[in-house]
């Protein structure tokens, strides 16, 4: 909240160059300002003629009644210029405040759900900059973008007439992307608060602590919830990290086992002194077992509490307008009583159980087949390269990889094309709907093909020595990739890119440096952030017993990690929009089911183990019933694990408090209106 | 609801002896009427002084203020009789079914939280009768009666002291009955509207539907829950029942089977023609699979449906007083401003995850432990028996079935009382949480005991011949016993015992039938008659696809199981109270739980059966190896049944608006009430 001071100073700029007189005008008495400040940047197609700008400029200073956004709009440099500045009035953003249901401090110091017609009550009112922080007043510029809707059929002007035509309730800039007349969107940056955040963030000294309220503040909630789950995960590595250095290092069997390790034999099938001895197998694995739930439960709670701190643990998006993809019959939404589109549950879910898991079923059995056919074409290529030895054999020896690598990220193209039509028929209602949907589809195959390597390896090879091998050399390769792209090659392109921004001066036309904004590329988005600190926690949480070095590596990563994306989202691309959001999406369950999936995988692990096995010959047990006990070992660990995710509440006390408040008030709140209505009702016979 | 009719004439006969004058006096002018409906009768022990009786009969139709019921009470015959009578003011009524958060039909027709203050708005709001249902108003009477606190230490007035000493918020009823002054409270039967009901239920002709609506209305939530879940389950196991004929009579390879099966000989290892083929097995296994889910995804929406029916949706048990039981630190409940004790969330967890679990583990591992004994001493015992052959041996023979029913037994006496103390002291909040967690405690143990033979034998024997015959057994025996213990013994005691009540003649005083009602034994819930019904669904999905049958006997049970229960409840024991329930509470889960239980055994029996032995071995698979297999199988299995669990919505779309309607006007009402306070708060200072 401190970072926002003196927010007035920021954004002076342009309204001094361009004169406010430039922006639309505003209806609304209470919304006249002489600082606007603006939020969005709105890049088009060079080639648009002034006809088409100032339609879109006029849709978008029209009142929401007309299909508009009612937002200020500016024509940046002249009405031929290729962008359109947005800025929102006062009245704009509390109303979409409301609709959102974002909660904000009220006058008893609760966060409270916003009520536009209670503003006073609501502490900041009077200042936006303080009321609504930055990355809000982007997103309900964006929300705001995003529902303006054509009222009838009607061309845009300008516009030829295929591309052109609007149907009605048709999403306007929906259609103008299509049509490729907006090139795109996005936030502007606050140069003095994005400095500001920067010293605090990656330029800091000390090792630990984010800024994450200046960093939700300016980024928004979906980012903000990433750093923090990089901040808590990183913090919660050290327990299995101290583990993991203590068992390579202390523990007698493991001593001298890194000593004598040959990389360059690559499967030795006997190679009992390179494990570790079978007590810390075991206590690697149930310690990781028990870790990762704990470590689940508490983020839990550091969930529940930063989307009560962060205002976002009432927002209603199924009271609001469907997202623009959304599409049915249109009628009367019997909840809220607005005409929109209504599509049936049972619909969606047959699609989604009938249609959507089975294709991804089929491509997950495409990426085993791929594997399948690559050993089967190494072993093919390995018998002729021992029979023949020519150097034409050496080239082919290559060639089952090359080809399973191309044949993996054809798939993968292919594949993240087919979820996003799947998700898009499954016609989800909401947006938060819809990505959770599509990111699943693509967050189960990018899992499934990390790891189908390993688990062949490990399920059935069976062979520990090279999951080993195959483990730290991910790992130390991912850190060395990892490292050098997001730390030397950002910064290499951020001296020679970006130069042309620093280049600039304070007192150069604000139009040039809105326009060094623009050309930054886009932010990619936070998949590959996510899957990245999932695959690591695959790693550490299914195969750390047989590598105890996985945690310490992975600490370090994430130390470096935490700086390097702050770095790159500050710096190397544009900023983006951000929702505000309550918890971190699909990815918390998918960091769920990892941890108990990795029950499974330890236990067959630790049967795998030399050890073990040793142990159950001489106890003369056959390997069905061995394998029966370790089902039932198993069983037991998962329900061990279930006990005491139950134990830990999900939330902490004070938030459950919170929560039930806001119910009970709003469960008598209802009775006491519904009087109020009746007693309205009775006098108003009595005038007739 | 047609079954309420004319009730003011069922009741009018207490009032016609005794007077309107005996009943105690009403305060609020609008309760006053001449018509009181005596609901509920409290018994006191013999020997109880005037004195204590005048003071009960005081307290209860004291104010709630002063830590009475507010209820009207009857002395009965006169002040020294055994009984007190009560009877509820309207007022009380009306209050009570407000906090409960009871849902009744407003003016629009749709279902609305009650509001005493909007009361005028509700239909039938002018006749209790018509507006509450007979259970749901013997249930209020209850419910005050349980709420009743001492304001400060004092004594019972006739009761010597260390008995007779209460302190201040200790509940009344609780002491009062723990001192043995009360014996017994139960809610009076409506002999017509009984009649009535009876003549409806199962003295019907036709095979086939309750009055399910009836049954709510009379008797109550958790007893109409049981008789729809018994309607339900019974309609839904034709399809299974089919299949099971068709198998056993159609498919060519278990036609013979039934006619060579001899029960002569218990364990015969080889006995291939005795079991269905390998296909049959296999259809047999996946379908109930499938249909369990189906079943259990059906049932919800059912259940969601009469809860809307029900008026039970919106029960906000959370924001009531608590149960009489629970303790806690006195201060005030941060979400409803109430005086209360409080207890923390995370200690009541830790005490479930640190004590009840593992206790509860104890005890299971002792039930394995009984077993265990009793197979070691049968085999040592037929040892002897074999080497000695005396008439002595024959009697020791017996000894270890003795021996481990006695064991049996008395585990399960010590084992109930455990499982109260424990959850006693897990401090449940609420009623309904406190039933849960015993019920769930000993459904459990009760469970396992049921299946632990059933399960040793397919799991450790690996018998399958030995497991049908069990199986088949255990059914028919079942059956027998409980058509004997559930008609014939009931209809003797019924001719036998009730005679009492049948001699009296209408004219008789009203006081004398109270009294042979009190006599009649209290009705022991519903405990036995569901596990009954979960162990039967235990032995169809667990084991059914080795005794085809499983499923038509189960049908032939169940249709009269409904009647025996529907005789039982009406006629044998004491109305019971009954709460207004929202869902079936822990049986739900339980049902759920066995269902995914039930993949698990079905591939385990599908790899036992001898034909895929078969087929195993030609195939030149390790028996390790086939392992892997069947797990793989059992995990694809578990994914299509959540898939097609997730397929199925919990909830109708109706019931899904309804809720989400009433959501969002309770958002609505919450923000319009904001603004109203204030309003009201500006005005205020300008006052002063």
């Amino acid at each position: 909240m401190t970072s926002q001071g003196e927010p007035q100073e920021g954004f002076s700029t342009l309204s001094k160059v361009t004169g406010p007189s430039s922006w639309s005008r505003v209806s609304c008495p209470c919304c006249i300002s002489s600082h606007i400040e603006p939020l969005v940047l709105i890049q088009l197609a060079e080639n648009v003629q002034p006809i088409t700008k100032q339609w879109i400029m006029s849709m978008i200073s029209a009142p929401v009644k007309a299909g508009g956004a009612q937002l200020l709009v500016h024509p940046g440099e002249d009405m031929k210029g290729d962008m359109i500045v947005v800025a929102a009035p006062r009245c704009t953003l509390l109303r979409v405040t409301e609709d959102l249901g974002l909660c904000k401090t009220y006058q008893d110091g609760n966060m409270t759900a916003f009520s536009f017609e209670d503003r006073d009550n609501f502490c900041n009112i009077d200042n936006m900059q303080q009321f609504l922080t930055l990355a809000e007043r982007q997103y309900i510029v964006k929300h705001e973008l995003d529902s303006m809707r054509a009222m009838e059929d009607q061309r845009v002007p300008g516009v030829p007439a295929p591309k052109g035509k609007l149907k009605a309730r048709e999403s306007i800039l929906q259609k103008l992307e299509k049509a490729g007349v907006i090139r795109n969107i996005t936030p502007l940056h606050d140069q003095k608060l994005l400095s500001a955040l920067g010293k605090q963030w990656y330029s800091h000294k000390s090792l630990w602590g984010q800024p994450l309220d200046s960093i939700h503040a300016y980024f928004g909630g979906t980012i903000a919830y990433y750093f923090s789950f990089l901040d808590f995960y990183t913090l919660s590595l050290f327990p299995p990290a101290i583990l993991g250095l203590f068992i390579t290092f202390f523990l007698p069997s493991a001593n001298f086992s890194r000593g004598n390790k040959t990389d360059s034999e690559p499967t030795l099938p006997k190679q009992d002194d390179d494990q570790p001895s079978v007590s810390s197998y075991m206590v690697q694995a149930v310690f990781s077992m028990l870790w990762s739930t704990v470590f689940m439960e508490l983020w839990k709670r550091r969930s529940a509490a930063l989307s009560y701190h962060w205002g976002t643990f009432n927002l209603a998006e199924q009271f609001q307008e469907p997202r623009p993809g959304f599409h049915g019959e249109l009628s009367t939404n019997p909840v809220t009583g607005r005409l929109e589109p209504l599509f049936p549950e049972w619909k969606r879910r047959l699609r989604i159980g009938l249609v959507s898991v089975p294709v991804v079923g089929v491509f997950l059995g495409l990426v085993v087949m791929g594997m399948a056919g690559f050993y089967f074409f190494e072993r093919l290529v390995s018998g002729w390269h021992k029979a023949s030895g020519s150097y034409f054999t050496v080239v082919l020896l290559y060639l089952p990889s090359i080809a399973h690598i191309l044949y993996t990220n054809v798939l993968g193209n292919i594949y993240r094309n087919v979820a996003l039509k799947l998700t898009e028929a499954e016609n989800h209602r909401e947006e938060s709907s819809f990505d959770y949907h599509y990111t699943t589809k693509v967050l189960v195959f990018t899992f499934f093909n990390n790891f189908a390597v390993l688990f062949h390896i490990a399920f059935f090879k069976e062979d520990l020595p090279l999951l080993r091998k195959r483990l730290s050399s991910l790992l130390i390769v991912t850190q060395v990739v990892n490292q050098f792209t997001e730390v030397v090659v950002p910064f290499l392109v951020d001296r020679f890119l970006t130069s042309a921004d620093r280049n600039l001066k304070e007192d150069d036309p604000e139009v040039d440096h809105l326009q060094a904004q623009g050309s930054l590329p886009a932010f990619p988005g936070l998949f590959a952030e996510y899957i990245e600190l999932l695959v690591q926690f695959g790693y550490l949480s299914l195969f750390s017993c047989v590598y105890p070095l996985t945690a310490p590596l992975l600490l370090l990563n994430n130390l470096t990690e935490i700086r390097t994306d702050a770095y790159k989202l500050c710096k190397l691309f544009n900023k983006p929009f951000s929702a505000p959001v309550a918890n971190m999406g699909v990815w918390q369950p998918a960091f769920e089911v990892l941890s108990f999936i990795s029950v499974m995988s330890n236990c067959w692990l630790l049967l795998l183990s030399p050890h073990v096995k040793e142990l159950t010959e001489d106890a003369g047990l056959s390997s069905s019933k061995v394998l029966v006990i370790a089902i039932i070992v198993e069983h037991v660990l998962i329900m061990v694990k279930m006990i005491l995710a139950f134990m830990i509440p999900d939330e902490p006390d004070w938030v459950r408090i919170k929560r039930e408040q806001i119910e009970y008030h709003s469960m008598q709140a209802l009775k006491k209106q519904r009087i109020m209505r009746s007693s309205v009702d009775d006098k108003l016979p009595s005038k007739a």
